[in-house]
């Protein structure tokens, strides 16, 4: 289904680092100046799409506060990827004012969960995408799909469901489409069942919130999906989803794909840096367990 | 290798429910009272094999003082097997003076492990180990090789030396082999390579130290092994090993077997009484997300 994305010519994962947005939106407000220097970490850590900021209310999600702020101070460098999350029509024209080159646009497989999180129907949400693609121009556009393991409105979402709503995001004029489970209800069985529906070249935005997100990102590598969300430390979670927690860490898939032989262009001991930065700025341990304990040969005895 | 263990008729996993034993053993010392109840909420469950308790210094591991207390006040049932973990003769002569008809015996796949847990060498633990399936006559004697995919002091150990350990405890007469993950170094990788030598009619132990537990249980069910040691709530941690961390935790395991429809005989929702009652004995939050979360289809909305 997704045609947009280029197959990789070598064994790699391409990781969107998203703790500087989904990371950040539960803790208390950072400034923007630390905001920017857990994004330079993360630069010389290797990553390179980093989702940097969201366009949404204040007063909604005060941490994500000051987005143009944060914009205009980003690192002008090649080969790096500044993302935007948006939920409608005006938080794209804000961060394509802003001078982004790629947004995410956040819609939901789940009719309760869209509602709460962008407050409108599926179908409107849809019809916003189509006008931000008509406005976007060259900058990308991923359409990230919420609860398209399940949600916590509904339970279990057909995964004939999510294909089809999938399918209208692309319609729409998506340069690519991420499936997001929101509140981790996925499993690898549900990864499976969901893949098998939407073909694998899309990316995956997953949480931790059953211990099953490294889990489900390993079944997902195995059945060919190349593309991971995460988020350093494994901080994160929906403001609109009680029960949501942390994102699957970036620590643990690039710790993971290590052991594999995968590639993934990070630096794990650059990124544990990253990793001990932001849990300095938020003030509290990180839920990432490779965080805590390092590599498995650098064990302590 | 493991001609002991026989084949499942259906499609099941055995859980050896080791959290009276290890789950305890780096936690303040509970009351005997309080350990009976956990065991007896954890028999409610449904589990049918449990490590009640260790017989061990009490001056090294205090928590598990009082081992043949415990053992007189476990509840008589049909079908269910009492297990206590032993490190050498002089334990197991009390663990079957107490009456237990299964004994777990901890050793080593690595020298310096085995030196500080059992203040022997391997060989020794391996003429131990004989001696012990001497005395044991009818009574089950499982051999538990700790750091079997890696060692904090050696290393990794090549797999050919794990299979080449664990035949020798077999040879020594060992009923079963369990190969176990002590300080949370197994990957998926390493546990199909270590399987690759060993074969899957072993028992895995695994702990959680860098989040991969559940992932290495679920590589290593496809693989074919469908015998699992696990604790209420994931605590647990080697007094030996420093970084040590918590166990695979009871309800991850279930929750992911019965997602996938494989039988535990186990039921979810009395094995999460038992996880807040450990979590309510031992004074904190168990490591266990599923625990915290309860199951995808119960999440609050």
């Amino acid at each position: 289904m997704m045609e947009a994305r280029a197959a990789l010519t070598v064994d790699a994962v391409r990781i969107r680092e998203v703790g500087p947005r989904d990371g950040l939106q539960v803790e208390a407000p950072l400034s923007v100046e630390d905001r920017i220097r857990l994004i330079e970490a993360l630069v010389a850590a290797g990553l390179k799409t980093i989702e940097a900021v969201a366009f949404v209310s204040p007063k909604a999600v005060p941490s994500m506060a000051d987005a143009e702020k944060v914009v205009a101070l980003l690192p002008k460098l090649d080969g790096v990827t500044w993302v935007g999350l948006v939920p409608n029509r005006k938080g794209a024209e804000m961060a394509l004012d802003a001078g982004l080159d790629a947004i995410s646009v956040t819609l939901s497989a789940s009719e309760g969960y869209n509602q709460r999180n962008v407050r409108m129907s599926v179908d409107d949400s849809i019809d916003q995408l189509r006008d931000i693609c008509g406005l976007a121009g060259e900058a990308w556009v991923e359409a990230v799909l919420s609860c398209s393991f399940g949600s916590p409105y509904e339970g279990d979402i057909a995964p004939s469901e999510v294909a089809a709503v999938a399918r209208r995001c692309m319609d729409a004029g998506a340069t690519a489409l991420t499936l997001a489970d929101t509140t981790g209800m996925a499993t690898p069985r549900r990864i499976e069942e969901v893949l098998a529906a939407t073909g694998t070249r899309v990316g995956l935005h997953l949480h931790d919130t059953r211990g099953t997100a490294l889990l489900n990102a390993h079944t997902a590598y195995l059945a060919g999906v190349r593309d991971f969300d995460t988020a350093v430390g494994g901080l994160g979670g929906s403001p609109f989803a009680e029960g949501a927690t942390g994102n699957l860490a970036t620590e643990d898939l690039v710790y993971l794909m290590e052991d594999l032989g995968v590639e993934t262009g990070v630096d794990l001991d650059r990124l544990l840096d990253a990793s001990r930065l932001v849990a300095e700025l938020v003030g509290h341990p990180v839920p990432s367990r490779v965080a805590a304990a390092g590599p498995r040969l650098n064990n302590p005895a």
